[in-house]
């Protein structure tokens, strides 16, 4: 990978020139709306829902916010997540990078420790440029992992499953080989690249809205038709004076990404920075997965995790450089955590309503906009009745249909 | 219902008429594309594939057609499926007739016996015009099923599974209240009102032709861009100069339906007649639920069914006004039926790979352009080099998540 010390300020500028290079390589993916998870996000929950919750019992009544979801599909991007655009931009900077090529680089190969998305998407982008990509990968992991690592073309190292095996392993590669480590999410090159997405996500939800206006809402209805400010402001009561936003005009108000090492959510914050846009991060709270929330808290990244959310994706620790860019530089305005069965719910609404295909990680956004009454008081108290327009990022698509049987078997079913 | 004599002729021109009439109600859904399912419909299957099938063992090597699909999205459709197409037009159909809401018909409602997404989609048709809605629905129905009928607001009336006891439960509601019948798929205005998908495939498509045209392809990637015909051409053998159709210049050439009862495939038989679009029927073979095509075979309209195959809305025999579209004025060219097996092959791939949501009753038609030989033989040979684009119609996103678990538990994955 590029020297970090070498690699572009993290600014938006930077992002946008990630965006030049890694266009030709990725997916423009779609920004769609969802009536029924619209409806669903601007409905007040029964106060009988919060029972068992950190929100039980309290004076208020459930929070009643006028949200518009726009759903930014990276579950539709190539090898089904987000992470093909942070490999295939680390690829262009090394190619980039003085004496790289003449050195043998491309012959040298890339080396990374991943069993997850960023595993493919290296591989598919090493493959795309005709370099070997060596990934190391816990020995116990599930042979569909395998399989479809090695079908881009990857040679597949095994090691233990620990984080000092796989550096081990990942060193011995280095060392034999040559070939140049891409880590999944701590690095500037990373960083820029995942942060395309919160550009064609504010830019594509702005053409939206501004196409929604000239051609407003009459009995018509068409595929993904957003709710207009009007329906939505009818219904809602006027804001507090206190505290109240000015609602920008055809522009996203906020985006919910999901957090794991922070390597997208760093990047789409830095797509923001400047516009107004306000970003949060999204965990599980199960077993301390909420790590980079209780570091953003306390002042204090956490450094080790040790989680078994059902929201695999985000089980890793905030990696150091989304830590500059998310904390030190306060990028990120906050965090909101939920629950297993939150992430559960807001998946089967997705796949049942939606008739989109995301993995658990990729439902955390939608859940904190659903069931997160921190994060739905704040959309009362701050938009008011002209209500949020919310991007939520969709991060990945890739669900094992074998686990949706222990996800939704036996009479859970009942709740929705 | 209205009275099946004073319907529309069953032409192109009254699906137009229809589509004016439900337009204002129903989703345009999108027409998208998918490289990964084109590719996998465009290559061989290797001899070993088709051990256990009946092709096993024939001298010609396995069919190499070049197929370009173009998936007509109904899972994104309003309740999840094409049906709300014929339900609005149904009841457009009613308020225009002579004395229908001067007789009280809006008070007296409408009725229908339905366990299925006819069921829901005349609801929410009935709702959305003030009407009240009777369903008849078997004792033994999923309590899902009842709960979203009811969601819509139409009354649940129970009867036996048999279709007698259903059709008395009918007549009974119609004695008592004076309300309507509007039957699920075999009559005319349900069959031109199903028929309108078939028009937005058909313009969707060639614009997405044209345009993909004035932008060619390079290094770039874009959402669903579709494969082109110069890149399918150059992998491709010449076509035999025998039976090779010539190739019509941005417009579809076959479109591939789900055939139950036959309201949509005849009603997207009439919207291509005359333009040259070739139609067929896809059917699951188990237990004989390719009743369509055994009686378009022998020329003998097959009344009764009895199968449990896994794609449920397919267990209907065809019935009269389709099958007179379909058979007796030919407007259907023939069927194709699949297994099982490549039903549940097919679904997969879909949740996998395409990230939607399918029933499997909507896998039907992209099973037939993967594992039928006769279809994929009849591509090669006709389409040659240049290949076909071919419409799927993905009929409905109704899957029940409790039922996945049992489609695609224990090790059947590692065959995909």
């Amino acid at each position: 990978m590029a020297d970090p010390a070498t690699s572009a300020p993290l600014t938006r500028a930077s992002v946008q020139a990630a965006h030049d290079l890694v266009r030709p390589f990725v997916h423009h993916t779609p920004t769609l709306t969802n009536a029924t998870l619209t409806s669903l996000a601007s409905t007040a929950r029964r106060p009988e829902d919060l029972v068992g919750t950190e929100w039980e019992g309290r004076a208020q009544p459930p929070a009643s916010p006028a949200v518009r979801l726009w759903f930014k599909c990276e579950n539709l991007q190539r090898i089904g997540a987000f992470k093909v655009r942070g490999a295939f931009h680390a690829i262009e900077k090394l190619k980039q990078e003085p004496g790289w090529l003449a050195g043998g680089g491309k012959e040298k190969g890339v080396v990374t420790h991943s069993s997850g998305n960023h595993a493919q998407a290296l591989a598919l982008a090493a493959r795309t440029n005709g370099i070997p990509a060596y990934i190391v990968m816990p020995d116990i992991s599930p042979p569909a992992k395998i399989a479809a690592t090695r079908g881009y073309g990857a040679k597949v190292i095994f090691s233990g499953s620990t984080s000092v095996e796989r550096e081990a392993a990942a060193a011995k590669v280095i060392e034999e080989t040559g070939a140049r480590l891409v880590p999944p999410y701590d690095h500037p090159d990373i960083v820029l690249g995942q942060g395309t997405l919160g550009l064609e996500l504010q830019e594509d939800a702005a053409r939206m809205m501004t196409e929604a206006e000239s051609d407003p809402p009459s009995g018509k209805c068409s595929f993904a038709a957003p709710v207009t400010k009007q329906e939505r402001g009818e219904r809602k009561p006027e804001p507090s004076s206190s505290g109240a936003k000015t609602k920008r005009r055809n522009q996203l108000d906020i985006i919910l990404a999901p957090c794991g090492g922070g390597g997208m959510l760093s990047g789409v914050a830095l797509s923001c920075e400047g516009t107004g846009v306000r970003v949060f991060g999204c965990e599980p709270s199960f077993e301390g997965a909420d790590d980079a929330k209780r570091g953003f808290e306390s002042g204090t990244r956490v450094e080790t995790v040790k989680t078994l959310t059902v929201a695999d994706g985000l089980r890793t620790p905030l990696g150091r450089v989304p830590w500059s860019v998310i904390y030190e530089r306060r990028l990120v305005e906050g965090f909101y955590s939920v629950t297993e069965a939150e992430i559960r719910d807001a998946l089967r609404l997705v796949l049942e309503r939606f008739k989109m295909v995301i993995e658990p990680s990729a439902a955390v956004p939608l859940a904190v906009a659903l069931y997160n009454e921190d994060f739905r008081a704040l959309v009362e108290r701050e938009y008011g009745a002209e209500g949020a327009d919310v991007g939520i990022v969709f991060s990945g698509g890739n669900l094992n249909l074998e686990i949706l049987g222990s996800l939704f078997g036996g009479g859970e079913s009942a709740k929705n």
